[in-house]
């Protein structure tokens, strides 16, 4: 292995490296796999007749976003933060659903200047956050698009369903530069329920709680042209209700190890595949069975559990019998080696236990085809935190 | 609370602004506390006799690296990758310790020209990667500085103390371009044990592998000047044991949840105060005592446990009885609000559950005293984990 010791300063890769010579700890994404994934949720939204708005906030990457949009069917994005649409914004994403609650004054400011800028909508829960909206929209000379977020059972943000959602809308649609154009309702809890039979009993509840304030909605004369919400996890169900009109996947274009553990009807997987791996390297190998690799918590989010090392090839990637990920400190990983496999500066692909958090560690994607790096795509909302 | 909505492109904060008006989420110091560490730390060296080299992994900021050196006893600092010895030499730290293997051809090419631009030192554990270093460091025209790492019972990295590391220690000094000038003898997993007297007995254990190894090595004719190790749970104990010139002590400037969680001799603390801070804001809070601020997973790590909502003022900051961090999802924080204390955009100071990967998830330090933002210090390493 020649290594140019140039390359790293800036990013871990050059477009054409092989993927051996990438420094590593690395984000790397499987450009075929990726490809897949992308192309099989947008003919599932087509199927199901659903709009797809993709969540960004898996991957932060504008360059990402715009191909959900360009090829991989997505109407436009959703992300959680201010400062997050903005990154997007400004990487020529033009179509912005930021899935949350703005509520500080500085906040609402920014969010005013950027729906100047593209088609941005935002969620409330709270009466006093839609007049300070309406100020804001008013003094900008803006209508600014709002969807009511209602809690069909995370128990995280939203109103409750039912009157009190439709109160809400009233008092938007009321507001001077504001429209209501519908509900947010999103059972983060319900992706990660293994068991498909659970899974789907959770969202029939939190579906039929969104059905009745839409009928509510309704026979109040309040149109609601949008109900968006559902994720990897569960979109299989929300795409078909009827009541859904958009879905808001994220973690399909990757997966990770929780979502690896999301059994479907048939008692298999979900369908997409691991396209993000963080490819680490070997530092260490002090026992015949204990190695240690570059890769710890600054590398992958472990909220949702340890990396599993892939065992399958990537572009050309050594698989490693019996090789697993025991145990994670700040910089370094401790890897189980039974047969003892590894050597030093061997390399080892991880599959990372939660991949949105993972993501938001890295400043690039190293995207890689037949053994080598294609693309480098920055991390453009990482760390965007406000 | 009025805010300048120009704030935050680049920062959270400005200098010179209100607490009140900093973006949320930030990573907040309280400066005072901060530097009462610092200063206790160095004290204790002082005390004990032995180095105060700083782990700058914990902040990964050259400014607090530079104040650790100037005002806080620091003879040097050391951190674990060559891509963060790199970005603190860029920033006017002179003298680091790599406290970790460099093995890829690349990384140990860059540890050369390193090198040559500040004193930089670094571990090994294994016979081929002294060829290797020898060989580039002869090339480079180098003498560098190595120390042996040995195995003193964390089960990480680290060759067999004893013999092997004896044997090991005769190879660097014999090959060209190396110097052997120590041991580096860290015990990651006896920082976290709470039980002072177990604490103390494993350190005990860790200590005696290495005063063996200290004493074969006198045997053997191999000046050892450099034993290198010991954390801010049990500097004490290395501190004073004869053995160790030098302490590698970092989360002692800031404190976590889990340093909170670990008891002194007298069953206190360790001593050190809380200056590390999620600054957060409530967005929601959807029942009477069910809140949500906007600080989640890619704001703190939880790989050590939630954080806890801080019980004290810092620099005029409200606090919140019976508040307390139930959960974590990517973007949101759920907070317990048994007594419906808080209302929306309230601001509340989180102790981070770890505070090394919490500090590598932020862009700034926000430092604060008497109520305003008093420095705006980058994260400098942040995300270099080559």
């Amino acid at each position: 292995m020649t290594m140019d010791p140039e390359v790293g300063y800036d990013a871990p890769a050059r477009v054409g490296m092989p993927l051996d010579e990438v420094m590593t700890p690395a984000l790397v994404v499987d450009l075929d796999a990726f490809e897949r994934n992308v192309a099989k949720m947008r003919d599932h939204a087509a199927t199901m007749g659903v709009a797809l708005r993709a969540h960004a906030k898996t991957h932060k990457s504008a360059d990402i976003a715009r191909y959900q949009m360009t090829k991989g069917g997505a109407i436009g994005v959703c992300c959680q933060k201010v400062s997050e649409a903005e990154a997007l914004v400004r990487g020529g994403v033009g179509n912005v659903l930021i899935a949350n609650e703005v509520t500080e004054p500085a906040k609402i400011a920014r969010l005013m200047r950027l729906a100047k800028q593209a088609q941005v909508r935002v969620c409330v829960d709270d009466h006093a956050n839609v007049t300070a909206l309406s100020e804001a929209a008013s003094a900008a000379e803006l209508q600014l698009e709002v969807l009511v977020e209602i809690d069909c059972g995370a128990a995280r943000c939203g109103i409750a369903p039912g009157e009190p959602a439709v109160a809400l809308a009233r008092r938007v649609n009321e507001a001077p530069g504001l429209a209501f154009v519908g509900l947010q309702s999103y059972h983060g809890g319900a992706q990660h329920i293994a068991d498909a039979a659970e899974r789907r009993a959770t969202v029939a509840e939190s579906t039929r709680k969104t059905a009745e304030t839409v009928a509510l909605l309704a026979a109040a004369g309040i149109p609601c042209p949008v109900v968006t919400g559902a994720g990897t996890g569960t979109f299989a169900f929300e795409g078909v209700s009827g009541v859904y009109t958009e879905i808001q996947c994220g973690s399909y274009i990757f997966m990770d190890v929780d979502y690896g553990r999301i059994r479907g009807a048939d008692g298999g997987g979900l369908g997409f595949e691991n396209a993000l791996f963080i490819l680490a390297a070997v530092i260490s190998h002090p026992t015949a069975t204990r190695a240690v690799c570059d890769a710890g918590l600054k590398a992958h989010s472990v909220d949702s559990g340890l990396p599993t090392v892939y065992d399958r090839s990537v572009a050309g990637t050594k698989t490693w019998a019996g090789v697993s990920y025991a145990g994670a400190s700040d910089e370094h990983g401790t890897l189980a080696d039974p047969e003892s496999v590894l050597a030093i500066n061997d390399r080892v692909l991880l599959v990372p236990g939660h991949c949105d958090p993972t993501c938001n560690l890295h400043d690039w994607f190293v995207g890689v085809r037949d053994g080598r790096v294609e693309c480098l795509w920055p991390v453009t909302a990482r760390g965007k935190l406000f």
